[in-house]
């Protein structure tokens, strides 16, 4: 094989590579990121930014129901986040991200208030995790999400 | 810069990149067979298959529990997997897999069932996912797992 043939393959493989990571090397810390923005933007809009954040074919997994999958069922699904008595929020503890830096998953804990017509709080927490996966245009969209209380919620 | 430093560099690249990935490209069908794998182990020989099947700083989130990380804590949350009386069964629906080949995730269902000192035997049933990441030997092991039940455990 003539050396100029291999260079070429060689550039075609290093090309690939290139490819696959864009600009700087995949970074865990965007996921963070990524989940941080997440919590604000459904502390401020609700579930039609929770639902805005899910990949298209996106899925959450919910005790008693099981898996919820797509955009129009997750909607339905978390009605209550429109419910003005209730709010969730979260916080990531760690990343993880795949060296092509397309796939990747947080961890965190949550805590869920649902104020009652009588002003009573029942309060919850838990732990979660969030998968996440690089959309064609460079975004991170939730392909999967699920949690588990770590207690019963109390009245508060 | 001379050919051979350009060749020398590009090789370089490629190398690096088919190292990421060995053989051939990541299929999400290898996670597939992975969490078939780890169920059937489980099945055969308990708890210390699932403890095995962990990476070392592996986690799984458990309800009312928490976060629990490492094969020490994981052997001591899962004792249940040696008592006679119980099995945990599972099969994945579906994989997904990073274009790095380093990093995946399954989902499937769960059943598990308790047979008591009476003969009653208590089923349940759930949601699951678990996340896997390739280690150096070139094995998955998983470094995330965790579900939630689709119903109360009936007795039956």
């Amino acid at each position: 094989m003539r050396t100029s043939a291999v260079l070429a393959m060689a550039l075609v493989s290093a090309y690939a590579c290139v490819d696959a990571a864009p600009g700087s090397p995949p970074d865990a810390a965007e996921l963070m990121e990524a989940d941080r923005a997440f919590a604000g933007a459904v502390a401020r809009a609700g579930r039609d930014a929770w639902v805005s954040w899910f990949a298209e074919d996106g899925a959450q997994i919910q005790e008693g129901v099981g898996e919820v999958r797509g955009h129009e069922a997750i909607r339905e699904l978390m009605a209550g986040l429109d419910d003005p008595g209730y709010s969730l929020t979260w916080e990531p503890l760690r990343a993880d991200i795949a060296a092509s830096g397309d796939l990747g998953w947080t961890t965190g804990t949550y805590r869920s208030a649902m104020t009652d017509a009588d002003g009573k709080v029942r309060r919850g927490e838990g732990r979660y995790v969030t998968i996440w996966r690089r959309q064609s245009d460079g975004t991170w969209k939730v392909v999967m999400d699920l949690g588990n209380p770590t207690s019963t919620p109390e009245a508060g």
